[in-house]
């Protein structure tokens, strides 16, 4: 113990956690697109990640607070905040590249697996960044002068639509309907 | 066998087979209620309602079905078609009951419990007979000879952001928000 530098004693670990939970995310991951949402356990977690049970249980305490880790970095920093020089445009973007991400079976599942497990902080985790992004371009439409519609209005009207059809129906995500959903917001 | 009518026959089973419905049933809600979401399983189901394993299986096949089973008869037909004469005072009913349903705690968990492990199908059960409430409001108004808005765009505009609402975040879904999605979609 005595012959470890800190840089050791702090990579070394550090190397190993990072490895530990890939791998967990990945079990995670496989596990939902396999369509065992029911059989999600962090023993069989566990199993499928090569780890042992007890690390998963003192790193994570629990599947709901797995899952939401998981949904966390699988939905936080994916999407590039967009900058087309208008609102109109840059909601579109926005719209467009979101409705193809909850298009997507294994993000689905995995939102839906989140929510299911992860209680409210399984929500949150589920929405990640996408609230702060759109803050984030309607600032933008502000600095240049203009007057976008409140961060609840554009959430209610494009966020929300978007998540609702996503998961709770099985209607196409197309990209005239995304598109519709900006025009209904910004009316010409 | 041969002294059974057809009544006694059809009645016997069906009274246990009801009573194991409900019981079965009240155990999933308990569960859920008890934040027991990541226990789900049929034999834990069966233990908490007092039948047999086998029973649930054979009847329901997995949680997920089960799930979706309980969700339909908590969905289905406990919110009436309001019928206030207006268009807009319809629309504010439906969404303001619809709105004090799911900010209950257990339906809320119900809710997200369904998704989570009953997929499209526990989707489908959640969104109940919502979708079709929102046809016949709808409908009568054109009755009246007027041009309500679109299904289409009257889904986008109430029941996503209701769901999303209270499905994806902590904010509380107040009668004047949910006032102020009609508004936005039925402006003066």
């Amino acid at each position: 113990m005595a012959s470890l530098t800190p840089t050791q004693s702090a990579s070394r670990p550090g190397g190993r956690s990072a490895r530990v939970r890939a791998a967990v995310h990945r079990a995670v991951e496989e596990l939902i697109t396999d369509g065992a949402g029911e059989l999600l356990t962090i023993p069989v977690i566990a199993t499928r990640a090569g780890v042992h049970p007890t690390t998963v249980y003192r790193r994570w305490g629990s599947v709901g607070e797995l899952l939401a880790d998981v949904a966390t970095s699988r939905f936080s920093g994916d999407i590039v905040v967009p900058d087309t020089g208008t609102l109109r445009g840059d909601l579109e973007r926005y719209a467009f590249d979101l409705a193809k991400d909850l298009a997507d079976p294994d993000t689905l599942a995995l939102v839906r697996a989140t929510i299911g497990i992860g209680g409210e902080q399984g929500a949150a985790a589920c929405r990640g960044e996408r609230q702060q992004q759109l803050e984030a371009i309607l600032e933008r439409d502000q600095a240049r002068g203009n007057h976008p519609p409140t961060l609840e209005r554009t959430t209610d009207a494009i966020l929300a639509p978007l998540y609702y059809r996503a998961v709770f129906t099985d209607y196409p995500l197309t990209p005239e309907w995304t598109r519709s959903l900006v025009a209904t917001l910004l009316p010409d």
